[in-house]
């Protein structure tokens, strides 16, 4: 009977895997170029025998682990465990790809998408360790979400439930990718952000981020946060819209799920107090007076571990549904 | 060893009692007067009487009975069995109302809020029977919600999930009676789909609704409805923005919970299917294009009986967790 987990996180550029003890202690990571272009085949031997030498290199065998985590990004029927598609990794076509790892590393692998996975590791290791119901953002190129309900994720009637980012906020609002109008996404993730303020500024705008514009030929959301610290009336008007759609969105899924915690993570979140504050502030202006809510909006702790933690918290808790992690 | 199960419905005005065999299947019910104002312990005096008149005249005895469910309003302690306040039962404060339920009746009694217990009967008896995961709405006075998440009530960390009438989507928008700005309550419940067709009428619109106002003092969500199938434009603006406001509430709670189900009850249903079609035609126009989406949308199918069955489906769930009802 083993008595390691080993945490996996497969993203189209890297694969990180970590190795934990019984305590969900991480006692070492490694991380491997997925190489997803040569197909899953390939892809899976190589995640085998990089999670063998890690193992090994922490001085146990593979035999003493006990269950393996994955997170893997969708779309994908995780609970029967085949990937049927993903955007950046084309040759990952209806991929049973947790059989795959389980006859690879001889164990039994559970899956969910990449943003369950993180949100576990957050509710189990991080931002959310002391609470029973939590909310989860990513923000990034897109929002993503997750949810935690009862300790439990919620996982919707097909496996894509907590698409929050998609929560519509202003019916007749800007186009998203997805084909909606008005998604939160489309004013509050880091690339829509810094979209906001390239259009403003080709729209006729003054600001400092026009000279970034030129000179790099685009700006990011870190460009525009930077702008904002040195009082640019531009990034600051972007940067308020943001946080008032991210307030909008926490008030939603307070009446939705009523977590008592909302926990944001992604590259974003390197923003800072400025935008933590700025989300309490809106929320505060925009939730209701019927009640006080005493919800707790916080940024994640775990960074970019959160993954691998939680794929090995998902495996233990998979092997013993309903007791603690 | 009991067989039967009762359910009891406490509204403002009445009350409603049902008494049901094993199988759920309604064996007679009564409705008695609230009579709030005389204060709990009359109250619940009243309901224990009527529900021992209830099963004799049914043909058995309370000892028959094995469980009993009631169904609230709140603000309550759902899960203690208080009753914190009622906004139109000001004598029910801090009332522990499943305890004094208990002991007149001598058998267990669980609560739960009027909403979930309406959804929960829709879903074990009505509109839900054959899904695992619904969202219900009850058009009225405001919107109330309930989410049914893999076959269990989604309750939150403090008893006050699902709050859908509040979800935001115009943030800058109507002032709803929360505090809020632009839930969908305040444009879409049947109060608020009235009241806008009386701002519009005495913002100087043209429309046959305008004679209503003047010789009723008043324009209800009926009368609304009632001039949409005589082809007064007004009506049909009015109704369109209702549906359009119902649909992105629709998208919002299945991008958070993925129903594989959508069920719309209260009286404003009685609107029929150019509600129903409204609501569907601005959802496939509203939804997004990543992937088709198969949820199903429709009416209860239970009518005021919901309550009364969904009380005695909890009983019955909560006697036997996990085990089909």
């Amino acid at each position: 009977m083993g008595e390691y987990f080993i945490g996996i996180d497969i993203g189209a550029t890297n694969v990180k895997i970590g190795c934990f003890d019984s305590e969900l202690k991480l006692i070492s990571k490694t991380s491997i170029t997925t190489g997803a272009e040569m197909g899953p085949d390939i892809v899976i031997d190589n995640i085998t025998a990089a999670a063998g030498t890690l193992v090994t290199d922490a001085g146990f065998s593979i035999d003493n682990v006990c269950a393996v985590g994955l997170g893997m990004p969708g779309p994908a029927k995780y609970s029967e465990g085949i990937v049927i598609s993903s955007t950046n990794m084309p040759k990952f076509k209806n991929v049973p790809i947790v059989r795959m790892l389980a006859e690879g590393l001889g164990k039994p692998v559970v899956m969910d998408n990449d943003g369950n996975v993180a949100c576990w590791g957050e509710f189990v290791a991080g931002a959310g360790k002391e609470v029973e119901d939590m909310v989860f953002f990513t923000l990034g190129t897109g929002i993503g979400g997750a949810i935690v309900n009862h300790g439990e994720l919620l996982t919707g009637c097909g496996d894509n439930a907590t698409e929050l980012g998609h929560i519509i906020i202003y019916p007749d609002g800007r186009r998203c990718n997805c084909g909606q109008r008005g998604c939160v996404e489309a004013y509050a993730s880091a690339n829509w952000t810094a979209q906001r303020a390239t259009e403003a500024i080709e729209a006729g705008a003054e600001s400092s981020l026009k000279k970034v514009l030129q000179e790099n030929g685009r700006i990011t959301c870190k460009d525009v946060y930077e702008r904002l610290t040195e009082g640019d009336a531009l990034a600051k008007k972007i940067t308020d819209e943001t946080a008032k759609a991210l307030a909008v969105l926490c008030i939603n899924v307070l009446h939705t799920t009523e977590p008592s915690r909302i926990v944001f993570a992604g590259g974003m979140i390197a923003a800072g107090d400025v935008l933590l504050d700025g989300i309490k502030h809106y929320f505060n202006e925009h939730i209701w007076t019927l009640k006080k809510e005493t919800v707790e909006i916080c940024f994640a702790t775990l960074g970019e571990d959160a993954g691998i933690i939680g794929a090995a918290a998902l495996a233990k808790h998979a092997k013993a549904p309903g007791e603690p992690d």
